[in-house]
């Protein structure tokens, strides 16, 4: 089978980018060439120690010669990285970037697009809380959904392409807009992620001797809390501020939940308090039947 | 070896007991005799067809002959069920119980301990989101922490029993008075799953077409804070309850803390969001020295 593309460009090979490498490496049917790009000189050596690209490169410019070109860089980044590689690509090619949260990259991309040159980003929802180059795996994107997100008018043999290439990273594919997107994020990973933060703040702020003890009794609850709570703050600070009026606006309901859930707790109003833990097992319930539990 | 006790009794062979009964049959070094004892048949049932104990009974009173009862039981039905035991206990016999919230019931049992009979509970921090027999497994307290709680003026001699049983399920062994325990469960345990219940009621709340899209792309974050979210609602509803004062005591604190990280994101203020991030992955890397991640 001849491979998808004739060279995948991969810029920022961290968590994300290094993964899509690795699977293109594995199964051969994504690039022929695979280019990796970095400002980083140590994770470009790492990338060669890791043997997943044919070309390392710290030259946007030479990068932007792919036939697809997929920006990995922390959200705030995208667009910066995006103006570098945009008057170097090839007609026919096509740019995308996995930034995690959209506002108004789509329009402000599209609005440099050079003739001929497509614009299709996507978002795998999928990670860990590790980064960097040594952090990816090939099997990241397995059953999880790749959350497309064509600016207005984007091209649609090249919408069909970005399909294709993360149905080749073993991910499902699913067209948002950017305001759909920014909404289900908020609440589905950007919240999580602000409370994880906040509850080991809490516990940081306790008495010595209580923050100790809870260090050491944080089995059953705590401990499901911090394992995103290790994510890179640099890359959350961004999209925690890239997003914030969906995720301050999630926060908002989240809250006046809360307070509506301590409220039956101080009344002792019993079946409240059941109906309210009742709708978290059927969301949980569903969980495990969309397989993403 | 000989077992440490002759007689060993289970009330309400849940995901805890059960998994005590298993370890005891497993190791053979807990009690030469286990009874499971429980109001339910169905329960008992499971018990014989699981073999993991060498009696089943529904009579209480015969279940207290043990030289060890302990009492597995929701925590809001513990005093009741002490209640019943306790005039059936043998002199030189101990009762312990692993309610995870301790309020008063220390001192009210200890209120009705017969002569001879010592009261010394302990509370294994440790668990999954199921319950039931069938819920169990021998090694759930490996490396795990149980707090012993024992009453002022309980029998030195009970507190080191109480202490070896609980190292011979593999777990480590503390002690705490009642206050530091409720407080330190209600920081690692009770907030953290009344956060899940919330997050997920939230989720619940939203519009069905966001709601359905949470649903489907719940990787990366929202998924970690549900699995604690499928846990039992009475267990958990008698646990809000039974830890109101120090539970919504930690919440004000959790949602003063959540507002300041809000506040910092809405005025872009970059320093402040890392800073707190920061403390979130301090925590993160104590618990994985503490073997607790």
């Amino acid at each position: 089978m001849t491979p998808f593309f004739r060279s995948l460009a991969v810029i920022g090979p961290g968590l994300i980018g290094s993964s899509v490498l690795r699977r293109a490496r594995e199964t051969g049917t994504i690039a022929e060439t695979l280019i990796a790009a970095d400002t980083s000189s140590r994770v470009l050596e790492r990338v060669r120690e890791l043997d997943i690209a044919d070309v390392t490169t710290a030259d946007l410019a030479k990068a932007a010669q792919a036939d697809c070109v997929m920006i990995c860089v922390p959200v705030g980044a995208v667009e910066q990285v995006a103006g570098q590689l945009l008057p170097h690509m090839k007609p026919g090619s096509i740019l995308t970037d996995v930034a995690s949260v959209r506002g108004q990259l789509g329009p402000k991309i599209t609005a440099i697009l050079p003739e001929n040159v497509a614009y299709v980003p996507g978002h795998p929802m999928a990670g860990t809380e590790h980064s960097g180059p040594d952090a990816g795996f090939s099997t990241l994107f397995e059953d999880r959904w790749a959350l497309l997100v064509p600016p207005e008018g984007a091209d649609q043999n090249a919408i069909t392409t970005i399909e294709k290439l993360w149905t080749l990273c073993g991910a499902r594919t699913k067209i948002l807009t950017d305001d759909e997107h920014d909404r289900i994020c908020a609440m589905v990973s950007h919240l999580p992620h602000l409370l994880a933060f906040t509850i080991c703040d809490t516990a940081d702020n306790l008495s010595d001797e209580l923050r100790a003890a809870v260090l050491d009794y944080a089995a059953s609850g705590f401990r499901d809390f911090t394992r995103i709570a290790a994510s890179d703050p640099v890359m959350w600070r961004d999209i925690f501020l890239a997003n914030r009026e969906a995720l301050l606006g999630t926060l908002d309901r989240f809250v006046a939940d809360t307070q509506a859930m301590a409220d039956a707790i101080r009344k002792g109003d019993e079946a409240g308090i059941i109906s309210r833990i009742e709708r978290g097992r059927a969301i949980r319930r569903t969980l495990i039947e969309n397989r993403q539990a």
